[in-house]
């Protein structure tokens, strides 16, 4: 049996796609007991199917790590409280990131010898597979030392994630050749060559971290974002001037017809909803930021994931290899 | 007349791409003047077009910038020596990147008031524009006094290039709002709000800067890197799976010809090599650096931006902006 507390309120659709999300996930998974914080009378379809907490405060989008003081009967607040005193596996949230990772950070403590705790996405690579990059945003400084638990987090969870033996793990740089990259990078590079990392296999560019080579892309989180969010923009703007292309004529939108079923398999890889939002790793319980702009497949996959690393054992996991 | 110094050599197809490019570009051009830099007898094609100066050594691809010091008979520092002891406008390379920028700066030296030159290329956005992005990799770190060098010069980029009257000028972060950022990003923030920065518009994520709504997008030459090499990464990696997806079968095949006049858009708009390469801004003649891997199409243009930036003076204008 997996228990997950889950923060239903935040989003910027309000609450609907939390309990879209959370009606085709326990129709799909029987064996979860969920936890469902937030607005009573936004959550009716949910009564009978999970266990209700009311809460009338809401965390706004906007509010920032800061807020996690003053708002403490928010359902955000509440879901990771509830994360900390119970016997739940994981938290998943889709309102504002700076509350939520702080909430979860200061509420759910980091795993011994764990200097800092990172955003990790799964992303989607050329032949089908993902990479798994981290941090993509929890930090927005770091030093050699925080990349190098990144490191040691991010083969752990590849292993855990996509059963793997030794994953590939990169650094992200701008050029192959060891000697190239900021001061953090080269630093990082030396400790971990210094110390036989297995699986370390060097530098990697941004060019490059999408065709397949990597399993595990480590970065700091400034870095990571920029990466994550570039990465996300132009396969955004890619796939609207091909939808303009194919709106051009009779012609275009025929070939459009003929030729939907490939088109297909480029909107499947691309897909980010799939992953339904981003883990955060190196606390102790599973955590999940669902997107802000979830729908409810979306938030479904958010749950789905954190399930999935709960399943895992993920958290155990972690703290094997950082001990 | 705009002059230029080329060097023909040392790109991953040899000097073949280099004399393509010329060839067009004296066949485009009339008011021009080339000499061009290197082996003699591979540059028959072009003899009686331009002067042409034989060299007998090449700077190899993997040649650092240290290699200036030990290899000045080669055909790249003959020719940035050229351009810095003669009258011409600019001097373009494909030859390794370290090499050619630190050989541009150290012969041709900074603009008065330039602490760092920077890299720049200008950027297909969603509306078929351009956005100005620098640094995309001549530095691997930076201060925020040298970010704010590259606003001023970016802006002057945008102005001359693009013809605008004030350039939307943004700084690259991880999230819009002032607060958000790793310290370059937070203290060059404050630097151009507190100077009043003439079309500052504040910070910018990742995901929006191919939207058209930025002119110029400054950052650090390692996030730059990072930015351009994602991008270029996921537009490649998104191209090959449409592909693929065009040859699923004959159904999509069919499509194909009928919607390629569509495709053809996005490939246009994404055609990284219509600029040819990236400039580095900052120094005291117009410098071009090619793709290393170009071809004739891709060098034609490296030549052709030369032109244009020295067509509309950017240097002068550069050394009247930084003041």
């Amino acid at each position: 049996m997996i228990k997950l507390a889950v923060d239903a309120m935040g989003m910027d659709k309000g609450s609907k796609a939390a309990v879209e999300g959370i009606l085709d996930f326990l129709n799909t998974y029987k064996d979860v007991e969920l936890t469902v914080f937030g607005k009573k009378e936004e959550l009716s379809e949910l009564e009978g199917k999970c266990t209700i907490v009311d809460c009338k405060e809401v965390m706004d989008m906007e509010d920032g790590a800061l807020a996690i003081l003053r708002k403490k009967e928010t359902s955000m607040i509440k879901a990771v409280d509830f994360a900390k005193n119970s016997d739940v596996d994981g938290v998943v949230s889709g309102g504002s990131t700076g509350a939520f990772l702080t909430a979860a950070t200061v509420y759910l403590k980091l795993i011994e010898g764990v200097e800092r705790a990172a955003l990790v996405s799964p992303f989607p690579t050329k032949d089908g597979g993902n990479v798994i990059i981290l941090d993509i945003g929890a930090n927005s400084e770091n030093t050699p030392e925080h990349l190098v638990g990144f490191a040691k987090m991010g083969r752990t969870f590849a292993k855990a994630y996509n059963n793997l033996e030794t994953p590939r793990v990169y650094l992200l740089s701008n050029g192959a050749e060891e000697k190239k990259g900021s001061e953090l990078v080269k630093e990082t590079h030396k400790l971990l060559k210094d110390s036989n990392f297995e699986g370390f296999k060097g530098n990697i560019e941004g060019r490059y971290v999408m065709y397949g080579d990597a399993d595990v892309v480590v970065c700091g989180g400034f870095d990571g974002n920029v990466l994550l969010k570039t990465a996300e923009g132009t396969a955004k703007v890619m796939s609207d001037m091909l939808k303009e292309g194919f709106k051009k004529n009779i012609f275009t939108k025929i070939g459009y017809l003929f030729s939907r079923s490939g088109v297909k398999i480029l909107k499947e890889r691309m897909n980010y909803k799939k992953y339904g939002g981003a883990m955060l790793v190196g606390v102790n319980k599973v955590v999940v930021k669902a997107h802000g702009s979830s729908d409810g497949y979306s938030f479904f996959n958010a749950l789905r994931v954190c399930y999935e690393l709960a399943s895992k054992d993920m958290v155990n996991k972690l703290k094997e290899e950082m001990k």
